[in-house]
């Protein structure tokens, strides 16, 4: 099996079939028609074995998790995902490896109606990148600087869970309960990017972001980009009951601040529209938690049942740490 | 410097600013307006050390290697350069290295009016993914499939010359004309991405692709895509006389029709609109060398002088080849 016939046999029907992609795998570039009065929304991510997932990890999982990664960065725009393409860089053209990867990427793309519309092979070590394409009507995508001092700062989902699936997954955590170490498993290698709620927020949501290295290094980030301060109350931080059969109160905080794998959103949001948006996130079957609020200055204040509260852990930074997204 | 950093001091402000860029780097993702009436037109290439650069080449050709094989796509479809993404893997965050590839990325983005709109930096073996996007009138792009039947094959500049500079990087070959060295060692380490006479040849060219695997390996996409055979004179080969200073004519030969660095353009165009093409060419000083015909059947042919010949030489397979792009 050659380059081309890898391309041909994996790529060029992965995902889901769309109307406007004029030219789709196959030529030089593909051919993509972009709605009239949209901006176009593009994103990248890459994840590498041994950084981003643990080598030897499904081939499944990876697919999955090289353009959720990705679909969440869509979502905390508001915007509506529609073409990618994929640069895949593997050690050897390995026929059931390469299955597993297109059935994680492929149902994934299905599920949210992205189309594959260009990807490239080469030999090196394991190393994918996903470039997502979407679109957002003009002026209302969500950004990380638009909340007002005021603003309720909220997350969506769970946090920790992926982190304490990680600790499972490398063998540095066991458990006792199967099912709750089931479902942590799967929220770090299936995690669900939150598009469809992102959509639901535009026009109610004053910024968002997706949280990728963990909220104590993510928050930073959104604050700084509004030119506000912020104030966490940790304990309200909402942790599912899988991620407490996981550890004692320390390590599940830990990895709730910490973990960066979840790919749940954080929210700015008036305070006067935040049933609305919980109401949105509900229809969803999603929750939406109030952790803390955005004020004027720039001081990020961490509180624990009103106590000042210091967070142990740090965001995801890939030149400092060896091989796994948490310190705990 | 953390990942972070990095981000923001090397990716912020490479390459050209553009007013279509609503938002470019340090959000979730890019917003980016494309103009009525068009087709945004994507693809991705990658590149990895060892693979499609030596070890330890120059940063700074590094970097212009990566934006510009990826510039030759959107130059193969006629379309028009607008905003990159680059996916940066990198074994460690080396001021020096970075500030090379910066220069090289950055000052063929601004030559080309390519605004960098997003990026990723991970550690791990150095892996350089680009995702470019460009735009082309609907309708007007230039595909691998749209030849008939009579239509002349032709290719712009001269072939060959990125496989003996490939050469004289790797120290498989030496060559006493130190003048003639360096122009083969600048094709090789700066390939020049044909985007102008892409655009130029929109509306004469029935077909085109760039030649990036090399001729022989590429001939028969485009051949295929059409539905038709191909006959090629060798003899015909655009060939510089940097290139024939560097080895006999078997040696010349077998670059120009397997090396895939060169870059250039493959086009076809039918009989009685070539010398218009030609002209457009010659107005952006470039060659455009008609090289042989496409046929009904699916018939390759390669004469030498009339007589049938059979090339030596593949295309380039990165699953079949250790490390390099040829094989002479």
């Amino acid at each position: 099996m050659d380059e081309f016939e890898l391309i041909g046999r994996y790529f060029a029907h992965m995902g889901a079939a769309r109307a406007d992609v004029d030219l789709g795998v196959g030529d030089d570039a593909a051919l993509l028609r972009v709605p009239e009065s949209t901006d176009l929304v593009a994103a990248v991510d890459t994840i590498v074995e041994g950084r981003h997932f643990p080598a030897g990890a499904a081939a499944r999982s990876i697919g999955h998790r090289a353009l959720a990664v990705n679909l969440s960065d869509i979502a905390a725009m508001g915007a509506e995902p529609a073409w990618a393409t994929l640069a895949l860089t593997l050690p050897r053209a390995d026929k059931e490896w390469l299955d597993g990867f297109a059935r994680g990427f492929g149902d994934l793309a299905c599920a949210h109606g992205v189309a594959l519309v260009g990807g490239d092979t080469t030999a090196g070590p394991l190393t994918i990148s996903v470039q997502i394409l979407g679109h957002v009507p003009r002026g209302s995508a969500l950004t990380r600087g638009g909340a007002k001092a005021g603003d309720v700062l909220a997350v969506t989902g769970t946090l920790g869970d992926a982190g304490a699936g990680l600790a499972l997954a490398t063998g540095a955590l066991e458990m006792r309960d199967p099912a709750a170490a089931r479902e942590l498993l799967q929220r770090f290698e299936y995690p669900t990017p939150r598009v469809e709620f992102g959509i639901a927020a535009r026009g109610i949501a004053s910024a968002a972001m997706d949280i990728s290295d963990g909220l104590v290094g993510d928050l930073p980030k959104l604050a700084a980009a509004c030119g506000l301060g912020a104030t966490v109350e940790v304990e309200r931080l909402p942790m599912s009951r899988a991620l407490h059969a996981a550890g004692d109160e320390e390590k599940t905080r830990a990895w709730a601040l910490g973990a960066g794998d979840d790919y749940e959103l954080l929210i700015a949001v008036p305070p006067e529209r935040f049933s609305e948006l919980a109401t949105r996130a509900g229809q969803l079957n999603l929750t939406l938690t109030a952790i803390g609020a955005l004020h004027r200055g720039n001081a990020l204040k961490w509180t624990l049942h009103g106590a000042e509260f210091t967070p142990s852990v740090q965001g995801f930074d890939h030149f400092r740490r060896a091989s796994t997204q948490i310190t705990v």
